[in-house]
């Protein structure tokens, strides 16, 4: 195990560089380094894992590809004008941002929405170029950032929108098939060339998307074989993280849920995104998939809306109805109505997960990294969907991987909320 | 360990035996022996717990004490207008319901409310007369449902109603001080005179009330002397359930809580009892007690409501709010609504409990089931208030005791809702 | 304006006489004879409307049709598992319950449905036939009805399922071109073909359902030319209720409303029919049609879902979801959440309608029943769907109504919730 | 009926000039002028009621008095902080809002707040004088507002804290008997001596808050003496809004409410002053009574709860349970969540208020102006606490005094929400 360097820095490379959740982490990492900020939802910078040796967050550098060609001030104005951002921290961050824009680079459009969105011509044109040629221009701007900023290490995070849904190919079983399947030209998700672009390049890669991404066999196959660690997908960030909160203290009660209806409303881009039938497929599976394997009931009857409602913006809200049955057949029921600011969630969540990647790049593992499990709706690898549990699992994973020399004092106390 | 012997039942002596949560034993237990009910609720017929060789539910004798003298019959009939016995099996039931009236005793009011409450006469008297004659007159009770029905082991199980607060005492830290303060016939809490009396029968103790019950030192250590099992108190129900089931969810997201609002209405007699502030004082305390152990910041707003609502009976509904701070500075809410029958919460808990007391006693264990901190508000002997942390100490203890000869096939699967 | 024969008693015939609303009329009709009830929800029991020489209560002679043969006790028997009757209810309604069941026949059902639905053959059969035969048939069963028990008057009211949507037909809009529809056996809806059955029978009609019933232009001039009073359709119970007392709000106070969705679960029938996207079209229509009439806006963001949630049984939860926009911009919401059983809602809705429209034809009123239009989603005549105002005109109209000589001491007061 | 000159200006002197309403009043005035805000929730800006010849919003000039010395600026950064005010009106409004500062007046604390609080020495002193030397300074430092900007009329709005509860003294009930205790010097609440020194001034008075203000007998008295019109008291924001609308329904509908329980959270110096139970009792008391007198059942078991929530600021939430009884003895329930800043909804009420009680005076109106009812949660002079009847009350008092000459076109359309 090989301390890194101090000096070089960790470099964040954001698929969807210029949406919501990319711009809260820019602003948010910005606005800790001119001490705007208290790392509220960071959860590596609170005890246990902020004991860890994960990369400083003054030392994160980032770049990213996206496929709109927004600036990053327009975001932020909007996320200011939704209460979201203020604009003290949005003048302040100036530089910070400044930085940042010049390494953002025309991304590659997923094919089904090539020509039906209104974005950046170069992205549309490279979303409709042979696959190996993708994957070449993906990787070639990802070394380009390595380059030029001397980075120790670059880790890829997908946060990009959901893409449309595709029914499996064969060739994702098995590395070799899509290898051929790539030779070929067949089109692929724009996720899986990402995630191959990333693994080819040396780079730990993080889907926070419930895009294909690494999660077909053949791209774990493939960071297997460059022994690289990756994880995903599907960033669990509101109803969903209630739910497998929720869900196992029916079970563990031995309560019968009869009926668990949720209705989610979501005002941003991905609520656009998601209207669409074809875009909400996978995200609707993978929100019943994780109630469904707690609760373990095939006779349990569950429904996931998704609506968008303009109005809300960034703020995210859902109501979920609970119908269960108690002792003597008595009927009751619990409901719940979460708001909340979707970015500002899924930021702090995508800033512990490239830390996380890093630490665990740096410590040579390779492979999904089931350690974290908790940060997903869909984590590859399988495991509970129990949120105690796979938090349980993180810990675990933190207290075997603890640096015994690192001072207690300086860091956070241990399962507390934070504090000013 | 020892088998025990499958002819000799197990003895549950209830203290409040015509309260609703009794009556939902009994009225419980019967419909199961008939075949009216399934299991639902009582966790230890569920995987894993079921795997231990716990008493069979077809073996349990119920008798109590109680301060009123109204007829199961009639609170039955309450119970069915207000939807939660169904008269089918109010009628099935009937002959157990009729041996377990028999098997009821005047019990010993609480001092304070003698004068106040319009209860038995006998059960006034009790509660005015010196303690060791109380607790006389209870072990008598007690004793003679043993003899009489030829128990291999009697339980009790406190479920009255919550007795006014009182200042500790001093003679409360140590047993020898207990004893004498008894000797001068100084006044003390029913509830401690009934654990008082149990013990000493040689009766494991189960407080599911937030009266004192066995949580005083001198109680304490009176159950080690007498190598008995005991654990209480306050059954964690409905409302501080869900709290403590939400609440590690935030501190382990790092996400700081600024307000915690929690809104109970009751309407049976339990919210009647706490519509007086004397009595409410110890369920507020221990209904905060967990929230602010679990989050752990001394900033915490938070606020915890007891309203009574007479139509609404057994139905308890709670509205909490929470408030919370994310990444950013965004501020975000959770909020749920709660509406289940008190009874039917408690009633399976407290056949758990029983079985779970019986099975420590069997096994040579003393003192605090401190696995049994996932059924109470305010747990003798501490420990997290994390409501899946303290499952997991539950399962963890069934699986050092699991019975290996036991088959699996025969018991329910662990961890799924339950099924028909 | 003659006063009518206290003698001869008042017929409700009962389009769906075996579903759960006209099983609550019944047990309810009896209950209040039985003197086992109070009239709570029937606002004609109560000031003014209570003042009107309306029929008595005790005067309702019960018939009807029903495409399924299920005996209403088995309905019975469900609505007291679902908390809804009592079974002392049921018990002491027995003889007036078999008097109804006597009178009940197979009815016509809708002819998309023939084929679909496990029902009374002899219904699928005559669904089948020309529609002259069907209206023949159902006339000769209402003629029976009046001629057996000697009734002054036959209302008809029809609470049946929703029907399947079906696209207007051009022989709607004018009597004597749906005459030769009829004519040469088009098919129509059954709700039309009861519609007319009713009219020419010299029966008042009511329309309970969101069915086309007497809505279309065709059967509102055979009405007129019959000088009969109708009125209709889709009884306003629950969300929509709700929906139209709080949206006229933010239109007095000039409040935005920048989004309201609403959600609605049921677990009866009815939810099970609506399950079907056919047969929920117009149900969707009449509940945004409500709003959008009163807020006026076309940008208004709407959204109504309906999904069956067989555990709910006849008690539906609705949630909704106001987004609002004050002075200043500021973003503001109201949800709520309705759990209220339909049947007992609509039941005492159905002996409101057949009382006044009885008192209407007796008053030699013709055509659409204005007044009424508090009581449905789609107030046949069109109107306000304030709630509030159209409340305001029943109470105009019964004012202009009154009769003198009542003794105002023999009815409930105005303006109060129901007292024992 | 003499038309006002239309080049002298209308004065609005807020009581609390400093205080979250006056600063949303303020901004909002000066945004709307500057054009950056449309006039959303000032039901005077549309039809029917913006068919009056009221004071044009161009119009208004603001002065008032405080008994804190906060800057306004800070206000609005705090309000800017909370999401209230958008930091571009806020740099916008600067000039109108300089002006404003500098016709703001030191003003008096009620005498039991004296020493309590932390406020402008100058009213500390002032509330300490002799009631009548209190006056004096009040009408000089208004009539030097009147003179200085040569206003036409001067409208005296109470928008002040919430003052401690008195009980009432024998006093009130007579002009003279007022007079009379003035002279020897009594201490009375201060929110009658600002309503006693604005009549005597010759300006209708308005008072949103729950205090004493012009209610009592002699206050009414002076006003009608003074040939003055006036209205209050506390303004109906809120919860209490939403109860007033949704509770005739349950009236209309003939069902009974058993339980209406109202728990408030509030976080703003509203909230503070109302932990303190003396000063919360009013407030209570006026919520409970609008329920009570729509309801009309002395068994209704009400509860108004207002918590104190620092981390909400200006945003109110409120949750109500009505539990309620319906046909068959169904036992039902509605809840709501209200969400709204409370700022943002009493300023457009002011703005409405002070046109409307210039417009009256305009017209010779004298005494309570029973229209404004819709707009209190106490109205002076009683009457129904109905909503939409209060509202139609108002409607007709437009329609009476609709101005024949005023285009249509020019104003807004009526029963809409606004729109862009």
């Amino acid at each position: 195990l090989t301390p890194h360097s101090p000096h070089r820095r960790l470099g964040v490379w954001l698929i969807g560089a210029r949406g919501s959740i990319s711009t809260c982490v820019a602003y948010g990492l910005a606005g800790l380094r001119e001490g705007l900020l208290e790392p509220v939802g960071i959860a590596t910078e609170y005890e246990p894992l902020s004991r860890l040796s994960l990369a400083s967050l003054d030392d994160i550098a980032l770049g990213g590809h996206d496929v709109c060609m927004r600036d990053l001030s327009l975001s932020a104005a909007e996320l200011v004008k939704h209460g979201i951002l203020s604009s003290d921290l949005v003048a302040a961050s100036a530089p910070h941002i400044a930085a940042f824009e010049t390494r953002i680079r025309a991304g590659a459009l997923d094919e089904p929405d090539v020509g039906v969105a209104d974005l950046d011509p170069r992205s549309a044109r490279l979303g409709g170029a042979p696959p190996r040629e993708q994957i070449a221009r993906i990787a070639q701007d990802i070394d380009e950032f390595r380059r030029e900023l001397d980075l120790r290490r670059v880790v890829v995070v997908n946060v990009a929108s959901t893409e449309a849904f595709r029914h499996e190919l064969s060739e994702w079983s098995d590395l070799d098939a899509f290898e051929r399947a790539l030779d070929t030209g067949r089109s692929q998700p724009a996720s899986m060339l990402y995630a191959y672009a990333a693994l080819t390049s040396g780079c730990p890669y993080v889907n926070f998307t419930p895009n294909r991404g690494s999660s077909p066999a053949a791209l774990r196959e493939l960071a297997r074989q460059k022994k690289l660690p990756h994880c995903g997908s599907d960033g669990k960030t509101g109803e969903t993280l209630v739910k497998t909160v929720l869900a196992p203290l029916f079970a563990s009660r031995a309560l019968r849920v009869l009926a668990w209806q949720g209705y989610n409303m979501l005002g941003n881009r991905d609520g656009e995104v998601l209207a669409d039938v074809s875009h909400r497929e996978t995200k609707v599976k993978n929100k019943n998939e994780a109630l469904r394997s707690i609760l373990n009931d095939e006779r349990l009857h569950t429904h996931v809306g998704i609506d968008f409602v303009p109005s809300l913006q960034d703020w995210k809200t859902a109501w979920d109805f609970i119908h269960f049955e108690g002792f003597l057949g008595a009927k009751m029921s619990l409901q719940f109505t979460w708001s909340g600011s979707d970015s500002c969630l899924a930021a702090p969540l995508v800033i512990d997960l490239a830390r996380l990647a890093d630490f665990a790049a740096e410590n040579g593992e390779a492979g999904e990294m089931l350690h974290t499990a908790s940060y997903f709706k869909a984590p590859i690898g399988g495991g509970s969907h129990d949120f105690h549990a796979q938090f349980d699992a993180l810990v675990a994973y933190a207290e075997r991987h603890l640096a015994p020399g690192r001072s207690r004092g300086a860091s956070r106390e241990r399962g507390s909320t934070p504090r000013a």
